[in-house]
């Protein structure tokens, strides 16, 4: 613990860092640097996020305490050489950082509240990192449980990229002068670590981000059909959007269109990516945030709807830009 | 007329260049090259958008035929020395390349087709650019009947940027053999200038841009609202969409929340810019559009709808970008 | 033609009337009463609205001048005895009272002015009644040549209920002391027959309350649907909104969830009704209108667009109700 | 105790009883009939609703014992001879039948759970009804915690009229063979009681039945704004709408358009009637039930948002049915 705790007073050495991409360089310096006294962390959820996080993580040298309610999933790392825990206060018994990457609110309140959980273990000065997307709410909630125990608190859920090569951006909510030590562990997974402000506002921002994203897929779906319906070239039509004000990266980086640009899933039969259901799921985080908030998000709640309505029509499953394909396709009954 | 093919020809032996920068310094290269044998272009539409876009061509050296159905608004260019025609078949009658720039699909055809209309003078092999936004069935139309005439048209609707600064992107929709001479003029009053098809298509084009510039706008404004009320600071809040795939032209360029970026309308009480009458306009013609296609758009709908009821709240005159204001103000009666 | 003339003369002897149930007794009535001067009556357009309509007309005892573009749909007729013309010409020129019954705007136009059109050969005091949905302003433009010509021209879209079994409301809109005229022939069709004002205000009323028909079927089904899955009875769940202020046709008369009511399309897997095709065309007039009117409409610019996602979605053809069932479904892949 | 238990079984000979308006004459033949039995009811939440309400029972000659967190509005009931309770513990000491009527799920948890909560004194065998409207699952939650203490809840949220005058209908979800007794209670303040199913199912039913009022409502606003703009008498609109399959409550009942109906909020001003703000929770607890059952409800999270907007635009505390008016204004700045 006086170790961890040595370990993560170094680490607040680095400078405060904050909505900058990390020159790839200096994060093999700082992570070559912490190498000798690397001391285990704790890893709860190894699904398809958690999984190649955990990956980055060992590949970066950080030995784990792994645990998952399916043990199968954990097999793989035990054969790899990692440790195995059996429940979540286990792993707080044996690990003083602790990342969790779960499915839903009610995942990550039983995994720090429930019986077996992290807070019947949790050892003082701990850091407790929440990746999961959650309600911003149920985030500060499960902050101030932890902070009873004297430990620390931080949301850092993840947008955008793919977790197995470690492209992804967290936007981590928490006390500011704790931040360099998540980012330690963070930027091992992650290009992109930004630090958004107090416990629940990783959650927030995330939320406000895959809104408008879910927005601009959708806007950019539908000029693009119109286009081609009126007889416009799908690569020209994407061309002049992305020189002009409709540019967007649903447009320029992700478009929906098959054939319109290679390696994005439109052109994979909207295979990969990010699932159809996910991107319901935060929109309706989204959707309580501006209802508590009491604040008017016309585009937002249409967008909840319309893939609300995609997840009953078979297209649960594929990427979330296959929105292109829903709007478009006319069957014949 | 054999001069100002001739000049045509000449021009046409620049590179066929679309949908890429031109380069300020080639730009400047090309005009001067041609300054020689500039013969009177016609001008047709002194607004607000006309007017700054008939100096920018008098600046690269082009004597102007000027025409307004408000005479006072021709009096400025009249004193500066150009010439100033009775009709808009007057100014057919003079100049064999024409641009035209009005309010509506009623205007244009009343300029074209009307009594002292355009076609009623004018020359074959004349090149005649509408820069208006219209219907593009209605472009289709105009093209038809000056076709007939042994002429050429082109669409070439404008879109973003200030038009004082020539930063206007213009997309242009017509033969495109004849794309280079149209060009040629386009370029001195924007920096991009984009060939998209046959006729209407730079209407087409345009309409699809800004139904997912309105689009995007409206999300962007939606998502900087949900995020401050739910506590992020709205400069570090831009910020992470703008490292993320929230990314849009309206978050990055255009940001509609005052005092997050400078320079923009959000930051000068909505003043300037492109009006929301203008952008409820537009809509209209992508309702228009989305409905004879059979296109759904729903997003495009609401976001029409909004425009459409702020035209009548009080901010037909304000910047578009102040959908923000209209989503989060608070009057008190 | 005199006879004509005196029999409208007669007609409008009958009492003004608009806005009440005509008690079947009095239609009949007045039917037997101006049986004996009963002259032809020409009818335009004999598609699955037109055809029961006519037979309506045939079963009070006018005789009919029949013409459609397809031959075919007259021989029924033909062999019934009624006489077909060989065009809308020929049919203006054999009846001074003329029906028209067509699918689109487009066929209006082509009908009245075209180059066989009925205004070739239309006679003084005619009267000319359109049935058929479109744009108002080509009701009103039609309205101007037919009066140039000395006739009478009046919208009379139909609404609701079955042609078969005359249970049709007509909305009108003419010059009112016509109104009786009309109403003679259209009471033979319509158990309701509505005088909405100046030439147009038929289509413009339709308009409306086809809207108004298209969202609360949504709201109807969205509602069922909430309630559904919330674990209520279906049966239960309608009857408290019918005594409710959710009550609506939708919910009182049509409802869309299959078992609730007997003798509904809900509970005939959706077959026969009004067409989902059709209930979109219809939206997009409403859309036209506020476009041109510059009218806020949230809700139905969204109940269009969904009545629009539908018709490629393979529910074309089945009753407007089956929203209910596109909402609700859940297709595995 | 034993006498309110006799009471209650002899209301439950009343026949079942539900979805018809009962006579008003039966209503005062049960009420005197069970006069000479009459126990003290608890009364807890004196707003708007409950005070009206509380009177109600008064003058159907129950005695009440009172409280509410403002002890201000218990006086006129204390001055008049009713009994007031210094908290929810004691009304639950001293009444077995106790009625709550609170503004939020918040409110509801601490009159039952908290402190000084009801559930700190509750009687076996008492009859807790709630007519707040809060969430399903508050209901459920509260339902499980007064059933551990061998009392009866049941959820009994209102909808539509006027408490004042005692035309209020009452959606009840809990067990069948309490509905009996709850409807002696309820009856003596709504014309309406309506059986709805299980504990949580009266505020499914009134959470669907508000959201298809809403959509309704907007969409009548929609209909008749475009049918003016359009050039239709507002008065004769309405007439065709509620003859033809338009015709909801919002447009023959409480028509949102000055000057068409009198006696309703807009024939006043909109004022009276039931406020924006309601009619906004009640659309946010529709939201959150449709996303925890991933229910697509299009026009009702539109309709939603609509709501929200006019909260922060000056409308809350006017009649629902202003949405017309904030369609409609025009506003010069």
């Amino acid at each position: 613990m006086a170790a961890s705790l040595g370990f993560r007073g170094a680490a607040s050495g680095l400078r405060y860092w904050s909505g900058r991409r990390r020159p790839v360089g200096s994060l093999a310096a700082v992570c070559s640097r912490s190498m000798a006294s690397k001391t285990p962390v704790g890893f709860i959820g190894l699904g398809n996020m958690g999984n190649p996080m955990a990956k980055n993580l060992i590949k970066h040298g950080y030995p784990l305490i792994l645990y998952d309610v399916f043990p199968d999933v954990c097999k793989e790392f035990k054969e790899a050489g990692e440790q195995v825990a059996s429940s979540p206060a286990d792993v707080a018994e044996k690990a003083d950082r602790i990342i969790t990457m779960l499915p839903s609110s009610m995942n990550s309140i039983e995994v720090y509240s429930g019986a077996n959980g992290i807070l019947k273990k949790v050892k003082k000065g701990s850091l407790l990192i929440d990746s999961s997307t959650i309600d911003p709410s149920v985030s500060k909630e499960l902050a101030k449980e932890v902070e009873k125990m004297g430990a620390v608190f931080m949301d850092a859920p993840v947008s955008g990229g793919a977790a197995r090569s470690g492209n992804l951006t967290f936007m981590v909510g928490g006390v500011e002068n704790e931040f360099a030590a998540a980012q330690e562990l963070l930027g091992c997974m992650g290009s992109n670590v930004l630090y958004c402000g107090a416990v629940g506002s990783g959650q927030s921002a995330k939320i406000c981000n895959n809104m408008l994203l879910a927005i601009s897929m959708i806007g950019t779906a539908e000029a693009m059909n119109l286009g081609i319906r009126s007889g416009l070239d799908p690569k020209l039509l994407a061309k002049i959007l992305n020189m002009s004000s409709g540019r967007c990266w649903s447009s320029d980086t992700y478009n929906p269109v098959p054939g319109v640009m290679d390696g994005v899933p439109s052109s994979n039969n909207y295979q990969g990516g990010f699932g159809t259901t996910l991107m319901a799921k935060d929109l309706g985080l989204a959707q309580d945030s501006a209802t508590s908030t009491k604040t008017p998000i016309l585009l937002g709640s249409v967008a909840h709807q319309i893939y609300r309505m995609m997840c009953s029509k078979g297209y649960s499953k594929k990427d979330f830009s296959s929105v292109f394909q829903y709007l478009r396709e006319e069957e014949t009954f």
